[in-house]
């Protein structure tokens, strides 16, 4: 079977854009030196791999020296929920009820620590209850999890609010910021959290590379142990390439973010009003949404089969989100915004990039149109 | 400053072999697909995964199942050490006295957690004290970690022969051979081992990948949580490109092999009779070696020094090993060996790869020749 000539699951992972390619392969080809090294192979290295920490940095409105990369995203949130416990008593870990599994999982192992969990809860368009998150923080909270934007649904939180009621209770905030960076504004200090997680290959960087943007103030243990690189908080050698290729997108993503916003807003309209005239509920849609998430079931067709029936039409779109799509049950997130379990399993994901086009979307819903006639069409024979 | 011409720091990190980069580029041009997807790009990843898979399990005689890929070694050796001992109520930890930091520093945090870390002894050429080991392991130990080969030095250890004695006292045993892979044969069952630490970077393969190879009797826990990859062993986005190149290089490496040892162990050998004219004392010579390492020292001549000379005059060499060498102390393998400190603090490490030649080796040991003496001027004009 050839490829899928549209791609229209940027939230799962994106291409490399051809100029982050362009400045990783001299260190793919030619330039090698571990950073560690004294001789100039190994300074070469060095100063690329400082160069990429103030493009970070200035992405997200923080210091360079906040900066402490890791292997991805998923690292960034492991190392901030259990390095930042590891400093601490046992005592309350609280997050969102939508959170990823990078984030809800390594919370659930604080569990088996002695630690309490608190999920909070969010409402029918999926954003956070700040009255029961100011009260389950009545009790001592040591740090509190919130992402700035669902992965899923695209719905955003309102993280300086909410980090404002964690700092009154005396808690620490971390946000993982994974799949607002690049289509929203980030601010670190205005955001107000001590830490927040970053990807590379959810913004055209490679795979490979994330961050986490820290404030030093906060006390923080690593979880891998070793050479003591990134000033002893991540032991490896550093993946130069892919930390170059992550400043160059960190890049991109800050100067392109308006016309992103502007291009896959306009097309994620579009879009569902497409979907809408087609009978899909849209999940999240009362909510501030990331400019190119989609997130929308039509009753009574699972969202696995259409997936699967899109795919063979040449359309990449996700069912629940790709990160946990091994996963069987229905998705976690429209679980918590309290969607009825069959209507979650017929959940699409469509998440678009700043390549998609009008035409895309137009060709996208005829073929759905046929697709979802086909597929009722199936089901009635089957009854 | 140009660039060195000549590169001897291959245990550092080695050069990007051009078939590797071959293999990776379409996975960073235009399959970008996320393995956990449905449709076919995520498919197309997926498959490239598990082909990379069955290349890294065929270069140390595994199964592909029993392969889980990981950031790098640094990850690898964490994931062994910490990753074993949660399932295990606190008891005593050992460790070869002069094991990568990566290896050093996880036992060292279990410690801190009511563990007993107890360091096995090596003698003059840094081969393990089979007595002490034996010993030692009588306090019931649930993991012993010694690697293959050291980086520092090259010296071999009796893998198969110390995962005896661990077996017989009941232990499991783990091997840090990520300086071995590549570098001479290797074979999961055979070394008798329950675990394994490899990574692509030593072995003209990409930064950010590497694997623990694993007995799946095992009792293990992940240390990074999240989205379930790697059968929920290591949850995170696969690096697709690092991990296909991984695989690549692991082929290469295993095909390779015979030539790798008769071409670097010719030059190595040629360039220590150079030294030892010159004057060197040759760390480890009496021991088994990697065929590529020679770690050697001038009386007299501080190692940073003589690095930063040699580097001026085009030769990249290390001293004490690139991943702790932004620690002042001496080595503390060479001191694990009995060599006083102030003989350590001369340490240089020449690691040669396969595309170097008698050529740079004469060229080199001229260099050195004419750097010693202004060296000594110098010391003598001080004093």
């Amino acid at each position: 079977m050839s490829a899928p000539a549209v791609y229209f699951d940027h939230n799962a992972t994106t291409a490399l854009d051809p100029r982050v390619l362009e400045v990783m392969l001299p260190f793919l080809r030619t330039q090698h030196g571990n950073p560690t090294s004294r001789h100039s192979f190994g300074r070469t290295s060095r100063q690329a791999v400082e160069q990429a920490r103030e493009q970070v940095a200035a992405a997200v409105g923080a210091h360079p020296s906040q900066v402490t990369f890791t292997s991805g995203g998923t690292e960034a949130d492991n190392l901030a929920l259990l390095g930042i416990a590891m400093t601490h008593a046992p005592g309350q870990v609280a997050v969102g009820a939508t959170e990823h599994p990078a984030v809800m999982r390594p919370a659930q192992t604080l569990q088996g620590k002695g630690w309490q969990l608190a999920r909070i809860a969010v409402d029918m368009a999926g954003q956070l209850d700040l009255e029961q998150l100011d009260t389950v923080l009545r009790h001592k909270t040591a740090l509190l999890s919130v992402m700035a934007a669902n992965n899923e649904t695209g719905v955003m939180q309102d993280i300086a609010g909410i980090a404002q009621i964690a700092h009154r209770h005396g808690g620490l905030m971390h946000t993982d910021a994974v799949q607002a960076l690049g289509k929203i504004a980030l601010d670190f200090g205005a955001m107000e959290v001590q830490a927040m997680s970053l990807s590379a290959h959810k913004i055209n960087g490679p795979q490979g590379a994330g961050a986490l943007v820290l404030d030093k103030r906060v006390d923080i243990m690593p979880i891998l142990y070793g050479g003591g690189q990134e000033k002893g908080l991540r032991s490896g050698t550093e993946n130069i390439a892919a930390i170059v290729g992550f400043g160059m997108a960190c890049e991109l993503a800050r100067q392109g973010l308006q016309q992103y916003s502007a291009t896959t807003e306009a097309l994620r309209d579009n879009l569902e009003r497409g979907l809408e005239q087609l009978g899909a509920k849209i999940f999240g849609k009362q909510a501030m949404r990331l400019p190119n998430t989609s997130f929308f079931a039509f009753p009574d067709i699972e969202g696995e089969t259409l997936v699967m029936a899109l795919d063979r039409k040449g359309f990449a779109v996700a069912s629940g989100s790709a990160c946990s799509s091994a996963d069987p049950e229905p998705s976690h997130v429209l679980l918590a915004m309290g969607v009825a379990p069959e209507l979650a399993r017929g959940a699409v994901r469509v998440s678009l990039g700043a390549n998609n086009t009008a035409a895309e979307v137009q060709s996208f819903l005829l073929v759905l149109e046929k697709e979802l006639l086909r597929l009722k069409q199936m089901t009635a024979m089957a009854v």
